[in-house]
């Protein structure tokens, strides 16, 4: 395209999170760059919108080719009131992340970084969400700059489907990543378990902790490809359907 | 079976919403009932968890088939810390609902009611989310009794493909119903607006409003069905990849 594309940036750690602000460095060098990010982490909120508190935002930084502000929701609501009241429109693309942490496998479900994507994509906005497999903030993004650019000129430059967003996850293996391998989620479940204490008054209280099993040993899967140091890029749709199941429902008597 | 079936039953609208009592009600006919429910409304939350505040469980009833339980988080905390911490094992089956409010289409995506529902599937419980198209806490539910039990023996008896759950949504029509269609989500999107107003200290802040907009004609469609006054059952499960889309991706020079 000839006028500079514009790419809208968000997040789920947060506006101060040292993911987006190398993603913002690297959405810089190909268009304007909006950026509307949480004011605080939100880890975790899925897709979950803010209905009972009202939405602030704020303006960080209004000059031309960059703007920066921050809300007090959750990544989807970025999204809609960056799209809505910021931007009065569509971006030509929206970026999330970098995730400090995997979004692999069905990690993806609990996700505001792809929660972003999903709301993007859903807005008709070819849509990307970057998670690298490393939870430290001071992890070495540095390694990874040149992977994300090539993406997300890709999709600058060819588009995606309707409503398909794409979920790239990055193993931290810096100059160990063997390319990029286009794949799908890989089954999986957290097997939960709770952290069980007694506050100072007596009364017991739980920490959610748990462990990742993986229950896909297909080579295409995304869990697969990371395994093996590649990056693995998922597209994703909200369609949750199980159309193996429809004949099988079908067959049921529920009508009788 | 023989032996008395455990059904957990969880919802998004809080342990005193008049559609929990009712899928209570409901399941007490069937067996053992084991309630886990937000102490307070958590519509909207999605798939969240909560992980930056302790859990905390408030026995409310136990007696011999019915124990009910409060959590002050999010459905999928309650699922999480029901399965794990108050049955140490898994039910029979999972209800979630009967939720005040659509869960067909798109909005599934912001559910609570069926977040509930992925996190059983996820752990091989057959769960399904049962939703009246009316927001009204006072709607009368009772017109749908058996349509809920209905479906609810189905899935005992028969259980469900593995990783699958239902997402039952019932049209307002009380004794214009036509019967129960098994469908998939249609397509559909939120045309997001924000109310924009003033507090009394001069600063901006925004309320999310929008309308559903149906963007898919498709008769084998749960909002087709339920425009149409029969109950729509869309089989659902986690997996978000686009399988049609990867062979796009894979013709681009990603690696080159």
């Amino acid at each position: 395209m000839t006028r500079q594309p514009v790419i809208f940036v968000t997040n789920d750690d947060g506006l101060h999170a040292p993911g987006l602000k190398k993603l913002i460095e690297i959405m810089r060098s190909l268009g304007k760059v909006v950026v509307v990010a949480p004011d605080k982490p939100q880890s975790g909120t899925a897709h979950s919108i803010t209905i009972n508190v009202p939405l602030r935002l704020k303006t960080h930084v209004k000059e031309p080719g960059y703007e920066e502000y921050s809300c007090n929701g959750t990544p989807v609501d970025c999204v809609k009131l960056g799209f809505r009241v910021v931007l009065k429109g569509r971006p030509d693309m929206l970026v999330s992340g970098i995730n400090h942490g995997s979004n692999a496998s069905i990690n993806i479900i609990y996700s505001g970084t792809m929660a972003g994507v999903f709301e993007g994509a859903m807005a008709g906005v070819p849509s990307i969400g970057f998670s690298l497999l490393n939870y430290s903030h001071d992890a070495d993004l540095e390694p990874y700059s040149n992977y994300v650019k090539r993406i997300a000129e890709n999709v600058l430059n060819r588009g995606l489907p309707p409503g398909v967003g794409l979920n790239v996850n990055i193993p931290d293996a810096r100059s160990a990543i063997r390319g990029i391998r286009i794949c799908k989620q890989a089954g999986g479940s957290w097997q939960e378990d709770f952290d069980e204490r007694v506050d100072p008054g007596g009364r017991t209280y739980y920490w959610l902790k748990g462990i990742f099993v993986k229950i896909d040993d297909a080579q295409d899967s995304d869990e697969y490809a990371l395994e093996h140091n590649f990056i693995s890029i998922v597209p994703v749709q909200f369609d949750f359907t199980a159309p193996q199941a429809i004949p099988i429902l079908k067959s049921w008597p529920l009508n009788d």
